[in-house]
C-alpha cells in the first residue's frame, strides 16, 4: 500500500465543530478549548467564523475569541471568511490565514451563499486578492464535491471546474468535501485523479454513511496528505440525520497511527481534551476512539 | 485500485449482533428476523448458537427458533458449535452448515473457551471431523487476530499459525476477528499477505476504534470476497466501551454500492429490517446508514 510518510491535520472541530452544535459554548471555554489543541500537537487549528452572526449564532464571538486567544507560534489559526466584509473583520483580529468556502453545485451555492456559482467566483475574487495583497494565506473549500441533497451525483467534471476556478484565484489549498457523506472511495480516487493528482488538494469527510475513514485512506492511497478532521467528532451525532458528522480526528489518528503514518498529535491528549468538551456541551462525543478510550 | 467484482456478505447479526445484545428476543422475532434478511437478499445468514445456555442465554432457543424458522432454497444458515455437544443439538436441528470459534491467543483461549491453544485444537477436531463426515461445511472463525486486551499486540506469525491449524482439519474458509476492534488498514493486508494471499480467507471487524470499514476496503484490496457483517450494526452501541460494535451490514453495502461491486442486497429493504428490529431492541441503530436513511 503506498501512502504518504507524513500527514497533516487540519483541525476543524472549533468551526466547523461547534457551527454544528446545538449549545453555544463561552467564549472562555472556546478559548481554553482552541489552546488544549494546541497542546496535544495541532498546528492547523481553524478557530471561527466571520460569516454573518445572523447566519451562525454559534461563532458570533469570532472577535472576542481572538482576541483572548493566546496564538502559539509553529501553530496556524485559519478562520472562514465569506466575503469582503468578513476579511475586514478578519484582518482588524490580526489573522494570518483565511479560508474561503465555495459550492460545487448551483443549488448549494444558492442555498449556502445566495449567489449563483459564477456570483460566489465574483464574490470571492476580490476577497482572496486583498487577503493576498495583505500577506494572508487562503484557503479553499468546495462543498457538494461528491453528492448534493438537490441535484444528485455531482460529475467529477464540474467539481474539478469549480475547484479549479478557486486554485487559480491563488488559494494555497483546495478541501474538498463531502458535506452530505455519501461519496465512496473509489469516487475519491476518481475525483483526485480527474485533479491531475493530489497537488494542493484536502478531503473533508463526512461520516453520515459511515464512510469517511474509508475515504480518507482512499484519498492517502491517492497522495494526499492533507486530512480535515473534528476533534472528538464535534458537529455530528450519530443518532440524527441531520448531523454534519465531521470524521473524528481521533479516530484519523488511530489509523495514522496504526500505518506509521507522522502527525505530531498526542492521541490521550487529545481524547482528554474531547471527553472535557463533551461534558461541557452536555452529550458523549460520537468519536469511536474517544468513547473506547474515555474513562468510565 | 484492484477490487473483487463480487463479495459474499456472511451476516452475523442474528447470532453475533443478538447473542450481545442486553436484551433477550423473543424466538418468534428472531425467525422473522431470519426471514426479512433473506427477503433482503442475504445468502448466508448465521442463524444462532449451540453454546451452552449458561454462557449465552441469548440464544437458549437456538433448537426452537431452527424449529419455526422457514429455511429458504438457496441460503445457508450456519451455526455456532463450539463441540461435539453443540455439534450433537445442531445435527438434531437439521443444519447444513457449523461455524467453530478459535482463539489466536493463549490468554483469549483460557478466557473464552478455559481451554489452552492446544486444547481447543483437540476439541475442534473431532467436532469438525464428525462434522464433515455428517456432510456439513465447516467455518472457522479465528479470535484477536490483530489485538489482544491482556496480550496487547498479537504478532501475524502467530496468527497464521494458528489459523492454519483449523484450515488444515477441514474448515472451508477462515474468518479473521479483529475481536477488540485496534487493528488498522496496513496490519490487515500484512496478516492476508502472511497467509500467502486471500484464498479461503474472509475478515470479521469491529467499529471500536472507527475502522471497520476502512479495515475492509484494506482486505479488498488484497482480494478478500467475504466479508463478515451485522445488520444495523447489532451487538454493539456506539455509547459504550463494552460494545461488540460490529461492523453494519448497511454501512457495507454503501461503500460495495459506491465501488460498484456486486452483493445482491436490497439496501432499502434492509434498512427497514434494522428499523424494525431497532424498535423491538428499544433502542436506535448503530449503523450511520441506517441512521442516515431512517423515516424521521
Amino acid at each position: 500500500m503506498e501512502l504518504p510518510q507524513r500527514v497533516t491535520i487540519y483541525e476543524v472541530g472549533a468551526r466547523d465543530g461547534l457551527q454544528n452544535e446545538e449549545a453555544i459554548v463561552p467564549v472562555e471555554v472556546k478559548a481554553e478549548f482552541l489552546g488544549r489543541l494546541a497542546d496535544a500537537g495541532l498546528t492547523t487549528i481553524e478557530a471561527t467564523s466571520f460569516v454573518h452572526p445572523k447566519w451562525v449564532p454559534q461563532l458570533a464571538d469570532a472577535a472576542r475569541l481572538l482576541e483572548i486567544t493566546e496564538r502559539r507560534p509553529g501553530v496556524n489559526y485559519p478562520v472562514l471568511v465569506p466575503n469582503e466584509r468578513g476579511l475586514d473583520r478578519a484582518l482588524e483580529s490580526g489573522v494570518e490565514e483565511i479560508a474561503i468556502f465555495g459550492s460545487a453545485t448551483e443549488t448549494f451555492a444558492r442555498k449556502n451563499l445566495n449567489r449563483s456559482m459564477d456570483e460566489q467566483y465574483a464574490m470571492f475574487a476580490p476577497t482572496v486578492e486583498r487577503a493576498l495583497a495583505a500577506g494572508l494565506r487562503v484557503r479553499a473549500y468546495l462543498s457538494m464535491c461528491f453528492g448534493d441533497p438537490w441535484e444528485g451525483a455531482v460529475p467529477v467534471g464540474q467539481v474539478v471546474a469549480a475547484g479549479r476556478r478557486l486554485l487559480e484565484m491563488g488559494c494555497y489549498q483546495l478541501s474538498l468535501g463531502d458535506t452530505i457523506g455519501v461519496g465512496t472511495a473509489g469516487h475519491v480516487q476518481e475525483l483526485i485523479a480527474a485533479f491531475g493528482g493530489p497537488s494542493r488538494l484536502a478531503v473533508h469527510f463526512h461520516d453520515t454513511y459511515g464512510q469517511a475513514l474509508a475515504n480518507t485512506l482512499a484519498a492517502l492511497q491517492s497522495g494526499v496528505t492533507t486530512v480535515d478532521a473534528s476533534a472528538g467528532g464535534l458537529g455530528g451525532c450519530p443518532y440524527a440525520e441531520s448531523a454534519t458528522g465531521n470524521l473524528a480526528t481521533e479516530d484519523l489518528v488511530w489509523m495514522l497511527d496504526g500505518l506509521g503514518i507522522e502527525h505530531g498529535v498526542d492521541l490521550d491528549a487529545l481524547v482528554t481534551t474531547s471527553v472535557w468538551m463533551a461534558e461541557r456541551l452536555g452529550r458523549p462525543s460520537p468519536s469511536r476512539v474517544v468513547t473506547a478510550r474515555s474513562p468510565k
